[in-house]
């Protein structure tokens, strides 16, 4: 019984989510959809992140197990094919057979998101739903510096939704990087796991300190606050995206 | 009776192409519309490139005349608003009161337009109808090299559609670049006017040399022939980007 292992791309702007919920399209079962249709057999898609409504993937990575040996080739172009047959905006960029212990959510050593505004005063015509627009000129620098204090091992339940299911808040923010690429702001962040609305919480208050509205001793006494009313306002979904899951 | 300067983004896909044509969803005629509600006048917008249906403009330069003296800031807000009230692709990313012999078609001295391909085997997700997909491999090195063989002044038969009105197919190409980022190859090319269809006539050309059909000797016997039947397939248009204008 092999299992296989896929890596996904997404415009999450069509989805509730990654997951699997009943009465709800979502990504998961998108694919889940594609896999019976082109072998009749109905698995149980286990996603290295499970994104929001609207977020988007470029390496997402999921894993599943199928009874008959198929080529790997074979399974991204017929999942593709079912796919693109489904009008979903879902893309399979590479399938693998890996070995029965890998596990595309515990194996995984480290997730990589990008957060995307575009940060000028004209609307998006041609980015729109991919990127947060912000008509006031941000201080990147400023957001960059303000950023360190978030990096590293720390109690982050002041940028942890209320419906996080983690055990603990703790967790390791190993980069927390702003730059400015003219007039798009871009905001890269990596750790081992992340809370639930941790990286568009930490955008959202960034971006506080981007308008001048915050200081860099803000940020670190909102995350020393331990406290979920302290985070300024979470960034909106359809800026986030998962960009790659390291093993 | 001040002129107008306005640069535009949009997204071609929602469009049958830049220019005003009867029972048709031009670009022209959605500006023209935002502006009579913005200030009642009924305009005659002039861009500098008549853009194809599905072609996108990252900055796309257009003029107009208005009775009264507004300031550029707000027409370009005014217009930006109205723009979306009415669920367009279409953004102002500046305004500008210019003088009155500036004419966006005319005075232009040189015209920059941007092709991708997406060059892997899984379809796109994120950018459907942004980019032409190409499954197979392509050289990008061998496309770079043969495009050096168009670049100066020749007569362009061969890649001008057989609807161009251009008096002269003869035009001087002043820059045909390819390169590859990644998954994806970027054509870029310039000059001080195109025939049309001739960026996306030459990129279909480029193709042929990148999955190995042609050499670059096949490209300068296209090009010698003056002959639209010697062109190889014309790339579709929603690959095609008009990036900037110069003046």
């Amino acid at each position: 019984m092999p299992r296989f292992r896929i890596d996904v791309e997404y415009d999450g702007g069509a989805y509730a989510g990654w997951q699997r919920q009943a009465g709800q399209h979502s990504v998961q079962a998108a694919i889940e959809t594609a896999i019976a249709a082109f072998c009749g057999e109905r698995v149980s898609l286990r996603g290295a992140g499970r994104t929001d409504a609207g977020v988007h993937a470029l390496g997402q990575v999921a894993h599943f197990d199928l009874a008959r040996d198929w080529k790997a080739e074979t399974v991204r172009n017929a999942l593709n094919a079912h796919l693109a047959q489904a009008g979903e905006t879902v893309s399979i960029l590479q399938a693998a057979v890996v070995a029965d212990d890998f596990d595309a959510r515990f194996s995984a050593t480290a997730r990589h998101y990008l957060y995307r505004i575009l940060n000028r005063r004209a609307p998006p015509a041609l980015a729109r739903g991919r990127v947060w627009h912000v008509p006031k000129r941000l201080d990147a620098g400023a957001m960059h510096a303000a950023a360190q204090r978030l990096t590293g091992r720390h109690d982050f339940t002041t940028f942890r939704s209320v419906q996080c299911q983690a055990k603990s808040p703790v967790k390791t923010l190993d980069r927390l990087d702003v730059t400015r690429c003219g007039d798009e702001i871009e905001i890269r962040a990596s750790a081992r796991s992340f809370l639930h609305n941790q990286v568009r919480s930490l955008v959202g208050t960034l971006k506080k300190v981007g308008e001048g509205a915050w200081d860099a001793e803000n940020v670190t006494a909102a995350l020393e606050a331990r406290d979920r009313a302290a985070c300024g306002p979470v960034a909106p979904a359809h800026g986030l995206y998962l960009v790659r899951v390291d093993y």
